[in-house]
């Protein structure tokens, strides 16, 4: 495989995704920072060389860059056990890293983003009236997912995916944008299955 | 293949991707509508049959129930030439896929539900707060769209992928929600390319 360079901000749980991925697979990923809270990801060099978009994650695969969390991540994974060989359970992690990103991340990671790095003081008046639909919304999709993970072991299958990794990055940390994951419990048997799966890394290596 | 039913509510652009993708595989698709302004993917039958996070698109399989748009997709055209064979590639066409999610459905597909369906009188104070923010967004999202396709035919390589059919859907009505399309002459000339690909259907068909 080329050389593989994640452009990343650590805290943030879609970067965490690659790192998992990759830790998961046993692939060498090297590292680069940079902080959002200064803008360092809206630079013009940023947008010229990495991504157009102005965030991160990015994996950068030899010269070519590759952003988006889940197009990292499937890029890591393609061909490995952590997608599933069924056509239909391959659709349906695809279906749970899209839940992520569109009706679990704006709201949980947005919590998380807003109170524990932010800060709530510092919120501006339109973010303020955002925080209850977000808190709905997050919580809809925590009790969404403990409904699923009550019969089964991992979202797709019986075994861990993609779409595990997805989830897992900022499920774990929920208690951060002031979620009580103890209200769900088969959520939190599911995230201590992840955490013990081989090759697991916490987020804070 | 299995039975495919898409359960669907026709003037989405979620929906149509679903649409399009297999009238451009030439796979038959059953369809079954829902009224999302009259609440009927609501149902507790809806959330406890087709999708507990009470959406469309769902794509039935057999017995089998696939919600999210871009996992319809995927499972639909998983081995064709509409996924990219190549593996830096096809990780690039949901690259597009999750940006179409994430930063141009959001913006560009709620200003026209907003502004075209439901219509502007009937907001609320909080959705009214919403749109300048996502008037800049999707305007973002498109001059993006623009410059990438400044010097390529398609999103990924050289040939249409579900990365365009994802982009397509909501972008060739973005009028529609007040954004002019011929403020980005590149997306105007891809969106002609991909109406004149074999297998092409119209959203209203």
């Amino acid at each position: 495989m080329e050389r593989l360079i994640l452009h990343e901000y650590a805290p943030s749980g879609n970067c965490y995704k690659v790192r998992l991925t990759a830790a998961l697979l046993g692939v060498p990923l090297e590292r680069l920072g940079y902080d959002i809270l200064k803008g360092e990801t809206r630079t013009p060099e940023f947008l010229g060389r990495v991504n157009p978009n102005g965030r991160i994650p990015v994996l950068q695969v030899g010269e070519r860059f590759l952003p988006e969390s889940n197009a990292a991540c499937f890029y890591l994974a393609d061909g490995s056990g952590l997608i599933p060989a069924d056509r239909f359970e391959r659709a349906d992690m695809l279906r749970w890293m899209s839940f992520e990103q569109y009706s679990h991340e704006p709201n949980v990671a947005t919590l998380r983003f807003w109170l524990a790095f932010v800060g709530k003081a510092r919120l501006s008046e339109a973010q303020r009236a955002l925080l209850p639909g977000k808190r709905e919304a997050g919580e809809a999709a925590l009790r969404l997912m403990d409904e699923h993970l009550a019969s089964r072991p991992f979202f797709v299958g019986d075994r861990l995916s993609l779409a595990d990794v997805a989830l897992y990055a900022y499920t774990h940390v929920a208690e951060e944008g002031g979620f009580r994951l103890a209200d769900y419990p088969a959520v939190v048997g599911w995230l201590d299955r992840v955490a013990a799966t081989p090759g697991y890394q916490p987020m804070g290596s």
